[in-house]
């Protein structure tokens, strides 16, 4: 199956065809994770359609968001089915399918030339990076989050030194064999954290603290910071950028404290050290997030989880990101995981969406036809081809 | 009258006839309060449209808003005029055809089965909520404005342990004829408020500082946060959701400490109790209330404020929200009081605008008109009567 | 050259004459700053078309980018090239007709019939206010940088008592001549400051400390307050309003703390003083500002730097600011500065942005057309006339 068959009958509006083959091209997936390789009884899968991590309330259903019409919308027919297909019609499909043939359907439906997994927690139920790259027909690397290795460093540390010390090791080799570094301190603090490096005597106190108690995620700021700079400083070695997770995303901490403008201290404390730093998510923050792409070098971002949540709205979230950010600094990201549907759907509403966009713009006679098509190029696959040296 | 009749020619784009009946369906407007009885020169009308406590600037009017416009546009033909009449015109209409008939036509015209009325301050030239059902043709259920009853407690108590006790009695008493609870925390204070219930000790010495001033409002932090706590034990008992005035809508407070997001640790905190949280109003914070319904099993929210007096505007908020939002999560809220006009253009731009939204999810061929008119059900009633247990 | 003339072929969509006319009708472009006067090499242009102070990333240019983009599109023209100019042929032609030339094409394209300056860093690079109106074929009017004022007495006062004195002279003397006195205090330290007047024995402490070393930007919080407040007190007496940059625009601060809504309580302060307060630039924050100008009578906004960075994307925001601003409220300026394109930029984005806004509202019949052309008058030019008492 060739991409752009996986695609709907054609992407909504009239469109010049050099911008059509732009936005048909085959993507690079910057942010995904793991799918389930497993069959999902009706309670297993609806979480995975959400951010919540409940049961939808009494007498409601996951499937009543726009998350959820989306799937009925566009992967039913992926799974032969009509477009619009009740939850219930849709789940026995799958089932019927099988997991292997719908994560095979859905993942190479999603045009995709390269997936960029975030790993470290290997769930045996979920796929792996290889696997990911082996269904969805695509090139596949992988993510480190720093949060995973911090918490198997500090499983088997003994002393607050050889935590620092294994840190170190454990993320330079990590970092070997990985694209970037992935930080979640977004919604395990905050982004209101102090961007100075902590000192060493209040890494080691605090480090002797947590190995008291291991297994607990990692939520003390001085540690926190001190993994951030120890990912800074393996990031500047290998020559490799430096995500963040922002806004909308994570139930732990409050969305107020994810604005990716929090970030602006510790993002100038980088600018000389040469580690281009990625706003991942942003949303509804968005806008903050492409002021700071426009007045850093080192700063990228994309359009995040509203891509994969938020379906039909996504165009407008597109929008306005395309409002102010420089072209040469946005990226694609399904930020899919837990079901290959969010794969699929981050691609193809990042391709809807951003069709919308450049329609109104060329509508508007506003930029030409070479321009919208770049930007596609740029956006769909270019810029992460530059920055991630893939 | 019939509440469709009572609507402009149509809804203002092509829609099947399922959908545009769905919109046309008598709504439950669960958020308004008492419009006035009596007839009001300008200088009264005009602040009851703005948020606004002031006249207008010398050379302006408070007509030159996109509340005034839409007031001209769409209540003076229910007042008989043209569409445009100046404000002159209309106010002199208003008041020849008398308070009685202008709120009738005005109420009615909203097409609404039921309105629940925040009471709590019973200016006599205030319709009642029983009188707001009658000219409206609508059912009425009572809403607590919880710093209202603390205000009457406040001035008859005569100790802080009596003042504790009469709080929580007076608030049962009134849960008891009531459908829910409002606390206004947002505008007395701010949403960042310490989440942790206050000390008895804590709550016993502020009582007696409060009670040397009991004519003042209430601002002290552990007061307000008492009476929050004593709200949500009430609201458990009675199985009653709790509200909270958030972002636009205030003077008293500083916007950005009405971002309902401050409110996340409170949410997490009453998860395990089962009372549903009900964010009301939100601009321009609403995609952060989309993102905590989303994430929160027992959190609701509304398009608030902004349909009343964005009028035009209002479609863009409704979309926004529309993103991210789970369908059964929205709730329609006029946010109407003071004068008839605000509860009238409250249903009539959440009508047009949800269905701008839901035509161009029709026409971009994301949703079909199933999904579309129950959308509607939902929004314009249905979440309300599940969750009033209307 | 008529200003119309200078106008691409007509204004995006079908209009009626007289919202057309409305649109075309010559600006007050209340907020801009002066030109370069000499030709630009690539590398000296790029960067004042951004809010960057870096080049762009090696492989990339600043003209990717929405504004990259609008010269290509709408300043080639002017120059009487094709549009969307590649970025060479552009800065080759600009190069070849010489800056005065282009200065005067563009400046005169804007179809402005006053610009407000904000001057006080008179490099000699720049053109004076007087020659950005000799080019603009526009009457000018200069707004003073009150943090400009206070750098200049702080390296001449030679003592604390001293600068205090000479700060209410200078700004006396300069405000006599001036139309507005404008605060950086949102890029200096952010608008989060204590909005109490601070005693006269902090001030002259911190003066002592400051005179030290006076060439360092001044970010102590006392003396921006200090200043702030000497600059309330010369509006106060001479009539005239109070700017401040919010939002978007400055590298030195974090955003965050740019958002307008931190100023409520210094705007409750001024209110029973009579001096008009502007929000300047606002952006992500313009609904924010929005609201501010709806609730207090002495507070204006305008769309901002938006205008001149957003290109294409100015419509969404200009619209965004309509859903609450009072009409009489809003102004418009082109942020322009550095080079005349963001000036003409500026104009046009705005009359392209209301354009559409407009043309929405009429298709969806809520505005009137005269409805339309009052808002097209009054935010063009009519507002700042008034304010400024131009």
């Amino acid at each position: 199956m060739r991409p752009q068959d996986a695609l709907p009958d054609g992407l909504p509006v009239a469109l010049p065809d050099a911008v059509r083959e732009a936005l048909l091209a085959p993507l690079v997936d910057h942010h995904c994770r793991g799918v389930r390789r497993d069959d999902l009884a009706r309670a297993r899968f609806e979480p995975l359609i959400t951010e919540s991590d409940s049961p939808a309330p009494p007498g409601t259903t996951h499937f009543d968001t726009p998350a959820g019409a989306a799937i009925r919308r566009w992967c039913a027919p992926l799974l032969d089915l009509e477009p619009h297909a009740p939850p219930a019609v849709y789940l026995a499909r799958r089932s019927e399918l099988g997991p292997e043939d719908v994560n095979r359907r859905l993942l190479r439906g999603a045009g995709t030339a390269a997936f960029l997994v975030e790993t470290g927690s290997e769930a045996p139920e979920m796929l792996s990076a290889a696997e990911m790259g082996r269904y969805g027909g695509a090139a596949v690397d992988e993510i480190i989050r720093i949060e995973q290795t911090e918490h198997e460093v500090a499983e088997t540390a003994d002393s607050g030194v050889a935590y620092i010390a294994a840190l170190e090791t454990e993320l330079a080799d990590r970092a070997a064999r990985a694209a970037a570094l992935t930080s979640a301190i977004a919604h395990r603090h905050g982004l209101d954290f102090d961007p100075a490096r902590p000192s060493r005597g209040a890494v080691i106190a605090a480090a002797n603290r947590r190995l008291a108690d291991p297994k607990e995620p990692l939520t003390d700021p001085v540690l926190l910071r001190h993994l951030l700079w120890t990912a800074v400083e393996v990031a500047r070695e290998r020559g490799l950028p430096l995500r963040f997770h922002t806004g909308y995303g994570g139930r732990d901490a409050a969305l107020h404290r994810a604005d990716p403008a929090l970030l602006a201290a510790f993002i100038r404390a980088l600018q000389p050290m040469g580690v281009p730093v990625i706003l991942l998510g942003c949303y509804p923050f968005h806008r903050q997030a492409a002021c700071l792409a426009g007045a850093f070098p080192h700063v990228y971002v994309d359009a995040g989880l509203a891509l994969t949540r938020a379906g039909a709205g996504a165009a407008t979230v597109i929008g306005e990101l395309l409002e102010l950010v420089p072209f040469h600094k946005q990226l694609f990201g399904s930020h899919g995981g837990g079901v290959a549907e969010t794969c699929y759907l981050g691609a193809l509403h990042y391709r809807r969406g951003l069709a919308r966009a450049l329609a109104q713009r060329l509508a508007a006679d506003e930029w030409s036809p070479a321009d919208a098509a770049r930007v596609a190029y740029l956006v769909g696959s270019g810029n992460a081809r530059r920055l991630y040296r893939l």
